[in-house]
């Protein structure tokens, strides 16, 4: 294995990946949404917890159920994205780890008896997953635009009914349109985000 | 532009990397932590809010600050990783969008009076960058150890006592040895993290 990645990986995966806003009509089929999946799976999350769940929109039909939860400047992108990807995670995780997690059977019921951990555990390694996700589709090729300014309450009474699953974050994926990226944005220095003690 | 990445990178990234719980002794340089964060801060995040902060602990006397709020499963490999993060995220973010999002002054302003969309924003946002930090660390040749089992509390009390900084998780950095790997645990399939519509 070679000791680090190329500077072209680098290159797709953060240093020139792009932020899209618009989407060529190339479509993403559904072999790529599987890879994209068995690749980002694989990362690391507590105990294994495997905590996101995702639901792609890849039809007009499909996205129009979408469309009423979507801040106004979020509408136009995610029509003419080929897929939109609701990147959410499941309340009832733990409900799961007698397979994911099968050595610490006492694990579930930790869990299962404090909310407040659960909750955090959830959002923070399904967070971490959306994470892996975006990665994961650059990884493949694909471009991303991760969105979080929507009604997440309106999003999840639409897709997620029964209250087992919340809605984190949406995801554009597909082929962006190069005319449409903003320009670059300033990021801090390592002086200004880190401390070496 | 290669397309995608090689299977090498995807292997070093995600398939065949491996969560370390003990270390050898090869050293992690300052310039190694500045290479990742280089690279890790090109990730996206919400109105480019870049809330993480990073504190590396790189000797005896900076860990042994943070050993009390560990878990005891986390000393021993605390201990013996050349270098601990401590992944935190900036409450008060929204005080730098002037700087990291110049084109839309208002934003500070919208999370400066909505304490609840301001935490929600930082922990997300602050989550994928740590994501995007242990991905680029593997990128770099590095193993990581992510690991959220400790009193967040403490130790907030002990390395961010102005209160801005909140802890989010830890992660060892280093070379990891080999014989201290766990069995690989199994993941969901597609049809059981994934929907189709």
């Amino acid at each position: 294995m070679p000791p680090t990645l190329d500077q072209a990986a680098l290159d797709r995966l953060f240093l020139t990946a792009r932020t899209q806003n618009g989407w060529l009509p190339t479509p993403v089929s559904d072999a790529q949404l599987r890879r994209i999946y068995d690749i980002m799976k694989m990362g690391p999350t507590s105990a294994n917890s495997c905590p996101a769940r995702f639901v792609f929109l890849r039809t007009p039909e499909a996205k129009a159920r979408l469309l009423p939860a979507l801040s106004p400047g979020n509408v136009d992108k995610t029509k003419a994205a080929p897929v939109t990807a609701i990147i959410g995670y499941d309340a009832r995780f733990y409900d799961l780890l007698p397979k994911l997690f099968p050595h610490r059977p006492d694990m579930k019921d930790n869990f299962a008896a404090n909310a407040r951990l659960a909750d955090i555990t959830a959002f923070r390694n399904g967070t971490l997953q959306g994470a892996y996700f975006m990665i994961a589709a650059r990884a493949c090729g694909l471009d991303v635009g991760g969105m979080s300014g929507f009604d997440n309450a309106k999003v999840d009474a639409e897709f997620f009914p029964d209250g087992r699953v919340k809605s984190n974050f949406l995801c554009n994926l597909g082929h962006g349109d190069p005319a449409k990226v903003l320009p670059k944005l300033p990021r801090l220095d390592f002086d200004e985000a880190c401390t070496l003690l």
